[in-house]
């Protein structure tokens, strides 16, 4: 039987979600607590890595159940959350089909980006959000989000991999970019079929460049539409702290 | 001169407000940032005391400004902030007149009482809240959090501190004592003209029982109108992790 889990973390202590050799990482943890249930190594699939210091409110990934576990799937959660650190939770578990795969199905995924623009962050916010005291423009922070709404080669907003080829495609679909001001917080609203490597933290830093006057409208749209022409430029990578996956949709 | 500050911190690591030998006070930190910045001993007056573990939005100190500083008031917080860790902030700084006392100028008190009712609790609330899965009745908890308001001995929700004399009075004032839910918690609000010790937490505690049905109202009514009669009954006190100290009146 195939599981699929939905899962949140505080990534502020984990070298990122991918399990990696005497690294503390949140499929690591994952998969020891599956193993410690199952008595059996498991191999556990997630929608995608995230960053070291990273955080999720709503990652997904699967496993396959062994067969001969009897334990009802809606109980796998909490028999995982009593082998997790609180710093993850496995919010919920529930059958899926067998050709269901975390991240080959997926087929949007929202994030948001937590900014607080205060000239004090406030204790409760440490490590959570981007703190970002000086002064920008709102109306050119919300045109810069509208100008990466649609379909276009986000090459210039990503970064390599230092272990992995080239992506094979850089054209990927933003559906939403908008900023909301949400308890104290700016928040920052990302949906798309899919994101290249860091390409939301520099979508972020790069649009508060422009809300700063240091990156025209123009500048911005050639980015997008020519991005060869600039593809050796300086990139603008917002801190990991401020990013949280929030859904993935199947 | 008299500088009033305003305080938030993160309590989850700190053996509360009062600075004690070998331990990690919050007045301790800020006592050796000012002297730090001041190059002298400076006592610092709290509007009172938190305990180890809770959280302040808006605890306010005072301190007198050595005569031969020159810095200009509102840049003592961030000095202080540049030598305090990240869980203690000071929002401000301000002069007071000579007579102002953090604590005994203060006319009213609020406080914020953080509870997660679901069943699985989110890493980011995990140390900032109560996690209280069990089900209640919220009818109830209104109810009782309606009964505590008035003036009240209020004996019965405090306890005794270990090191000091017992109080020489038991009555106060709740002006407010209110339940709201809010970005997928329940907060309890707090205002009095002062609480006596652990008493937030007991009136949570308290009106926990009662919204299980494990306290009737007729009981909690007793405990407020004739305290002496079940001072010697069990007291429920709620933890220290979902109580913040939000705002001091003067």
């Amino acid at each position: 039987m195939k599981v699929k889990l939905a899962i949140a973390y505080d990534g502020t202590h984990f070298s990122g979600w991918a399990t990696q050799p005497g690294k503390e990482t949140v499929q690591g943890h994952l998969q020891k607590a599956l193993a410690l249930i199952f008595k059996s190594e498991i191999a556990l699939y997630g929608s995608g890595r995230t960053d070291a210091g990273v955080h999720a409110v709503g990652q997904v990934a699967h496993f396959d159940l062994p067969e001969q576990s009897r334990m009802p799937v809606d109980k796998v959660a909490i028999a995982l959350n009593t082998k997790l650190p609180p710093e993850i939770r496995v919010l919920s578990s529930e059958e899926v089909s067998a050709d269901f795969h975390a991240r080959f199905s997926a087929v949007r995924k929202q994030y948001t980006y937590h900014l607080c623009t205060t000239p004090v962050l406030l204790p409760h916010h440490f490590q959570r959000v981007w703190h970002h005291p000086q002064p920008f423009e709102m109306e050119l922070l919300e045109k810069a989000l509208l100008t990466f709404q649609g379909i276009h080669d986000f090459r210039h907003f990503s970064a390599l991999r230092g272990n992995e080829s080239a992506e094979t495609s850089y054209e990927r679909t933003i559906f939403r970019a908008e900023v909301e001001q949400d308890s104290g917080l700016l928040k920052i609203h990302f949906e798309g079929n899919g994101f290249l490597y860091k390409m939301v933290r520099i979508l972020v830093g790069t649009a508060l460049e422009a809300a700063k006057g240091k990156i025209s409208p123009e500048k911005l749209s050639e980015m997008l539409s020519d991005p060869l022409s600039i593809s050796s430029e300086q990139k603008y990578c917002a801190p990991a702290s401020g990013l949280y996956l929030t859904k993935v949709t199947y």
